[in-house]
């Protein structure tokens, strides 16, 4: 390939993403334009990929952390054979198309993960290296490195600010996951002008201190030099960033180099003037020469080959190792082997009860012994959690085969890590931390979401059920917040069976993720011979039983740690002579899932009088118990004392269910 | 003060402490065991406060950021002479107590912030550094340094791991903050074990490459040592911390040095062990030999006496500088000047209307030349956040004096820091961000309402009207997740007036945070000739106006920029003969806190046929439009393209407005 074709390559890349941002009068021509040429090095140099099989399982994963620069990517996978069309591209941003304004996993053929809110991409590329360092060392052995690949990303100055990458960073030092290698897009640009109003920290001797290798490159524009910057860096055995210094909007006669580049349409005549500049011709729009599509094809072909070769090294290895090699393939296709929820570790009944985190912890060592892909941890609180998997190693640089991980006081890293894993693939990942801290990580619970990633996010010490640590602690309005992220189930069991029960709708949702929420404290047993099977769980909400003598007049409805309360209040107004339903109710999401007729089965439309208790804000319980009904809730925060003393404080009382109970009624 | 005087003085703190865990048998004695010497050498040598007048503006302000280490703090304020007596402290962690389990500002005198949530406590103090430097920068004279305190915190290893204190360290070094001073309790330990499960970075290099100056200390019992380099961290003009090597738990027998010092209470038999270990009475507990509190008493009278030394210089800068120092008492006591809410910039009638972030920043640029306390900045999103304050200057290094604040890509620091400012005093800060990254900062959001602090958050860019930026940048369900926070009050202004009204509601709130939610878009502005006044805001919820010919059989609520589209959908079904009432629902919480009259005046009990519209998820809103109504929500992620297909795709038309209307009528 000569120096000029390889310049006509980076300036299809440039003028493609400049030409789509213009088109659709909307979109971030900068970082394109000026990461082009190291976009172009990696991808034509490094990158190993097959365009026609872009879930080759060893392929390289790419992340563009800054995905404001999307057309980049577009423009990269539309130029390297993957199925995105020109007409895709002329659809940049618009209804319906392949090419949304921030790349989608799952919606973009070649898009590996969903990035745009910074820090983002760069934490999940470190989860992406953690999945491929831990099957590396499960499946591969000296003759057949089946799992062996990089995984690259372009960050930017905003990733870099984000305490997110921060935390990710520290993280993957101390990991030494070598094969991690970033190229930071140093273009001295934000959006409120040079870096230098906010950032003028020594990011290369930051990541030195993290335990990565640094390396600058001093014009973006060298593809030599960045070649030889990513050579050194598969070289070393420490995570890379490469410093590469480039100019935002390279090529526009006025913007370039400044804040107006990054994310305004650059004007057809700003645009014009920058093909003049470069020596491109100024029509047609969306120009391909046709011997950069001729060289494209050209390493199609090279590219396809690579992959054909590993498809021969995994037929080898199947013959050799046939139940490894099967379980790699089941577990990259997602799919769960027949019998996986067979015999559930099930408690009997016990009014003193078990915590449901002990119940999770239970669950999850269960499945784990099931189930290798399962890999997680906590965010420092395993103990707490109880999410240690027993017997099955820590993960460390000395021991990539630990299915434990220790993401330190990280959460909101913890969340794109195993994000990260999940976009990666080969492996089921959960990330714990006490419910109140859900906040810390909200924005990776939000793209699993998004991204119909089957991330399991495990909570415990939910509600003022946490005691004396107090309100800082005392998740009141998680429960609401979480069941506001769409395409996100929130289960709040209400004793260890249930719990066992989340567990599997959590692992069987291989297509979204979902939260669990667990009790610091114990709560009873129930009686199952007395009320329905825990396996209601998986419908939401559902009957536990009818008490009294007749048609059901009152419908008690709560969630985890008040189901035991409805259960008693229940107990006493049927000794009353009140007929009552009483209601398990551990997830709103799942029963919405529900068939009208189920649901109208539980909340029987002609009982409109209805109480919900739950130890939570009570935003939304009214769709539950309508007009007619009551919350028993805490819209308020806690206060730090022990649990029984809160729940009696704050009316959550058999006493107190049964006067709204009777309110209710006799409206 | 002997040696021997000054161990006496650390064990009492360490066992009081411990004593306060055990007795409440919960809590974390490990930290206030191990940093006791460090507390106290900082307290007894350095820490200039009065707690006789916990207000006093100059004091020095002191961070435990490991909230978690509280009875530390309380140790220290007790025996230091503040209103927090040995009851109290025997008290810890009970219902009522002022000694909850992690420190609340607000609730306890002498606390300067809520901490435990992890990070957060060190983010402040880098806020409270920032006020101090530009209050010094304002009110301060070569002879009259008013305003010239320092700003010290303890903070753990789990606070650097952090992102958020990686944020606002990497600021604090860009700001050079050279009043910040940091211990840090380098004990080794962490929930999950030794730090180096997950923790190896070189903290010192991490923090030199920030900008700061840092230093090491060997012994965190070697007070000499630990003075000294507070005295070399004073001199430098970089922020500095100081690790000091500790031991978690330090005295107990078996339990000194492990992750079982940190968070469970010792135990009678290891606990008495410890006090023998270090020549300690096992009888009584809360011991306070006479000595210690003679010193302490003594002592007092040595802060009282610097206190006074400030009053009679802030009294002589009253006599030369009579405006300035009212403006500096004014400004602490949180009052706003008479008149301050006058002659409002409203708008006039206009079809084409106004995006609402440019009428907030009209209202802030309004408002900002009334009120010199406003200081804040966005996270590098100022030229699409609309919170340039022009004229006003970049508060940087150079130039302290500057109110527009330059967070950087830094949400989470950004709103720990605006929390920061409003512990110190004497500002009124504002953080801004697009609306769907405030899930970046809900921890701070989180806090600024639990601590009741008059933090403004500014979130613009909502709903689907992001357009083309597609779903990674469409709140939708953030409203819902906003609402759901205690004590936050949420506007969603629907056009340029209410959006003035807003910024007044938000001011006025002097103890408590407010969150405004503006358009990228425009939005009509309302000709108020026709429909009922924008002051409306403060009440919540208004009539704009019932249309048609007889007492209203339909409402139609709204917020943001869809109440234009009730108003059109009005007029049409009253031109067809219905009589509409049309309601404009900027803020739930605002319409809660009114009395019930006039809830039932604006939505009518008799009315049953409601239709509410907004462009976010639906929950919560059938608490308003009850049983018979219906809700135009989105309860799905947006999509890529221009708004108006957005909102045409996804049902938000008059016509779909009127459909829905008018089968809620039929039911």
């Amino acid at each position: 390939m000569t120096p000029e074709l390889e310049q006509k390559c980076i300036n299809t890349i440039r003028f493609l993403s400049a030409d789509a941002v213009q088109k659709a009068n909307s979109g971030h021509p900068g970082l394109p334009m000026g990461a082009a040429a190291m976009a172009f090095t990696l991808w034509s140099r490094h990158l190993r990929h097959n365009p026609r099989n872009p879930k080759w399982i060893n392929r390289d994963r790419f992340v563009l952390s800054g995905g404001h620069g999307s057309a980049l990517l577009y423009s990269l996978l539309h130029l390297s054979g993957y199925d995105l069309s020109m007409q895709e591209l002329q659809a940049f941003r618009q209804w319906g198309s392949k090419t949304p304004g921030h790349p989608e996993s799952g919606h973009t053929a070649g898009v590996e993960t969903t990035t745009g809110p910074l820090g983002a991409g760069f934490a999940n590329g470190v989860g992406m290296a953690i999945a491929e360092a831990h099957l590396a060392a499960v499946f591969n052995s000296p003759e057949f490195p089946v799992v062996d690949h990089y995984t690259y990303a372009i960050v930017t100055d905003g990733d870099l600010m984000e305490g997110v990458a921060s935390e990710a960073a520290s993280l993957a030092g101390h990991l030494k996951l070598g094969k991690l290698i970033y190229l930071y897009d140093d273009n001295h640009i934000s959006i409120e002008g040079d870096t230098n109003v906010a950032f003028t920290e020594d990011r290369m001797a930051r990541f030195a201190a993290y335990g990565w290798h640094t390396q600058t490159v001093a014009d973006g524009n060298d593809i030599e030099a960045i070649d030889a910057a990513i050579r050194a860096a598969k070289a070393d055995p420490r995570p890379s960033i490469i410093a590469v210094r480039t100019i935002i909007g390279f090529g526009m006669p006025t913007r370039a180099g400044t804040p107006k580049a990054h994310g305004e349409p650059p004007g057809t005549e700003e645009l014009a003037a920058a093909k003049a500049a470069l020596g491109w011709p100024a029509e047609p729009a969306f120009y391909v020469p046709a011997e950069v599509s001729e060289w494209y094809s050209k390493a199609l072909e090279g590219l396809e080959s690579q992959n054909f070769g590993w498809t021969r090294l995994f037929d080898e290895y199947k013959k050799t190792n046939p139940a490894k090699a099967a379980e790699l393939e089941r577990r990259f296709a997602g799919g769960l082997p027949a019998g996986w929820d067979d015999n559930l570790p099930l408690y009997p009944a016990d009014p003193k009860g078990v915590q449901t985190r002990a119940a999770s912890g239970k669950a999850l060592n269960h499945f784990a012994a099931l189930l290798p892909e399962i890999w997680g941890g906590s965010a420092d609180l395993a103990p707490s959690n109880n999410t240690n998997m027993a017997g099955l190693g820590d993960f460390q640089a000395e021991n990539y085969g630990g299915r434990n991980g220790h993401f330190g006081v990280r959460e909101h890293a913890m969340g794109a890590i195993v994000n990260g894993i999940q976009n990666h693939g080969g492996l089921r990942s959960f990330g714990a931390t006490f419910l109140v801290f859900a906040d810390y990580m909200r924005p990776a619970i939000r793209i699993s979401a998004l991204s119909k990633l089957p991330s399991i996010w495990v909570f415990t010490h939910d509600s003022i059920g946490v005691g004396e640590d107090g309100p800082t602690h005392q998740p009141v309005e998680h429960l609401a917040s979480l069941r506001s992220i769409p395409n996100l189930v929130t289960i709040r069991p209400c004793d260890g069976n249930e719990s066992i029960f989340a567990w599997k709708v959590a692992l069987a949702r291989t297509n979204a993720p979902t939260a669990m929420v667990f009790t610091r404290q114990n709560l009873p047993t129930l009686d199952r011979s007395l009320v329905a099977d825990a396996n209601g769980v998986e419908k939401g909400a559902y009957v536990l039983a009818d008490v009294g003598d007749g048609a059901p007049e009152l419908i008690l409805m709560a969630s985890g740690s008040e189901v035991s309360l409805i259960v008693d209040a229940g107990m006493k107004l049927a000794a009353e002579g009140v007929n009552v339903r009483l209601v398990s109710f551990p997830s709103w999401e799942l029963f919405e899932q529900q068939p009208r007729e189920y649901r109208e089965s539980v909340l029987l439309l002609g009982v409109k009088a209805r109480v919900a208790v739950e130890a939570g804000i009570s935003m939304g319980w009214a769709k539950y118990v309508g007009d007619s009904g009551e919350v028993i809730g805490i819209d308020h925060y806690g206060a730090s004392a022990p649990a029984n003393i809160l729940f009696k404080e704050f009316g959550f009382t058999v006493e107190n269910v049964i006067d709204t109970a009777r309110k209710v009624m006799s409206r």
